[in-house]
């Protein structure tokens, strides 16, 4: 069966290393055969969580967001280290995001990358960005990777080469069969 | 001597309970001496972190943010739970700031209050709260307050009533006193 | 078909409120037709960890648990917050069953409950006790249940009883559904 | 003045690089003027944690840190990290300590290290290790410094060597002064 995976990045500069880390996951996922879209959170503006504007109406990007999530099996986000945890970006649209009803990030699955221009690649980051989404009832994969050194770490293309690369590569294969296993039990 | 202390909720609706929280704490800092400042982040209007935004400019919020916390000995910062976790609009700002030279919130002490609607008070909130301060230097008071069932805490005039209001003014009490300690010793 | 769960508790005390939940947990699931058993960390004592005495030969207890972990398809753990945190006795578990190759808790699921006499039964100990079981490789369930005020919970049969029992049922039937789904795709 | 220092290391083996490292830190902190006394958790045997052995009379062990503890100002301890966190045998330690009236623990001043043999140094760990410490009411030091590839961090005298060492040393040195800054004005 086909598993269909939503990716993005949990940071908005174009180039940002995350970014071409998702998509090296995105490439990767395609050869395995899943279905995989990649989105960019910078196309779903969405101000600061504040609950007067929630009265007013929430930005539409949160809708827009909620739609791509409630489509698919399971997120790859991949997100750097912002002071030693989740980027203020990242949690202000699961902010947003968990003021629906349904919400639809419950029930998802969720693998966590990182990569940084440090030698542990964000990784203290990846254990905080955890938290809000398993509040949430995300199955947040235990497995996780960081990418240190992230200057070197992706080719011309933007790719991720080297020992990284065939890493990253096993834990989407070993993502992918686990999230596998969920979805087609749950069609039958 | 007096201490200087710049007082603050993470959120940005009207009516949060944690501004409450915050003015209340204000009013009792006061009492014992404190010279305090509130604010409100509502009126330090930022968009998300972006490095591109970065380059060309950050908000002017930022600078005006920074100095009111450079200018003083200690934060008191009162902030909901979002999802088990540190508010978006509050990490936010964090993550501006933390892009400054020098970067304001080094050495600064942070005494960290919450309150919600729940049972607990958002006592997990807090603890992921601590982190990114703490990666930046903060020297985060160990002790901090939850206030439970936030809408049966206050009074007419958005004063916390009963035992939290006890436990409070002598947590602020021992907060003063450990931060007077530091800062006489420095201007000697 | 038919899902094995092995329960257990955090603590040692005989009279621990945990056990009580676990016990309740236990029977509440065997209505749900899962295999359960039940066992007492005081039957498997271990010295704590030394890698000294790991070359030495590590304690027999750390074997005949990890027999046990490795023939079930899930655990259920209620364990109290010890200062904040996960208790020294199940770290300590963890730290020498992490030790051994295959690595039994690898791939386990792993629902946590806590009680605690104090008004938000544990819960930021959970967050803590999390961690080390994600780090080796547990798909710890989102959900979670603490049961507060610990001491007024159980009935004279030590059961779980009121509105709490009705969660941690509704709790525990999400969770085995969960566990079987997963199980079965990979028995096929 | 003289600050009054406490070193230790959170693991038991007799070739720990953690017990290398807080030896290095002692010698860094006596040519800074500190008092120090370095002791191995070997010495200070202790079961697990047990509220039935508690009623029976805590080891002895824990009496005697605890008169440690309490003759200091603070504490440096370096830990590696097991399972992503605290080690088993540091938490039982706070366990046991926690229990006693007066608590030696609240109110002291701690900075945290580490070492492993793997690129990141065990920094996780650190910060999943400050909570059991903060929920006590230490005043756990914003800075943490973690020495990778410990196997070659330090010379045959069991030194660190390179970088790591001046960066210790400032460390050590701004901690040191933090400390001192509260100590005297108590003292006044």
């Amino acid at each position: 069966m086909t598993v269909n995976i939503l990716c993005f990045a949990g940071s908005l500069r174009q180039e940002s290393s995350n970014k071409k880390l998702v998509r090296s996951a995105a490439r990767l996922l395609e050869v395995h055969l899943a279905r995989v879209e990649c989105l960019d959170l910078s196309d779903y503006p969405m101000v600061l969580y504040d609950g007067d504007v929630e009265q007013s109406g929430a930005p539409a990007s949160v809708a827009k967001l909620a739609a791509k999530i409630a489509a698919v099996d399971a997120l790859v986000v991949a997100t750097p280290e912002y002071n030693g945890g989740i980027t203020g970006v990242l949690k202000n649209a699961i902010d947003w995001l968990s003021r629906l009803n349904p919400m639809p990030l419950r029930g998802r699955h969720l693998l966590l990358l990182s990569t940084s221009p440090n030698p542990w690649g964000g990784v203290r980051g990846l254990w905080h960005t955890r938290v809000p989404f398993e509040a949430l009832g995300v199955h947040v994969f235990p497995q996780m990777l960081s990418v240190p050194v992230a200057h070197t770490a992706f080719d011309a293309e933007d790719r991720l080469t080297g020992e990284k690369a065939t890493q990253l590569e096993s834990l989407l294969r070993l993502f992918i069969e686990h999230v596998a296993n969920k979805t087609e039990r749950q069609a039958a």
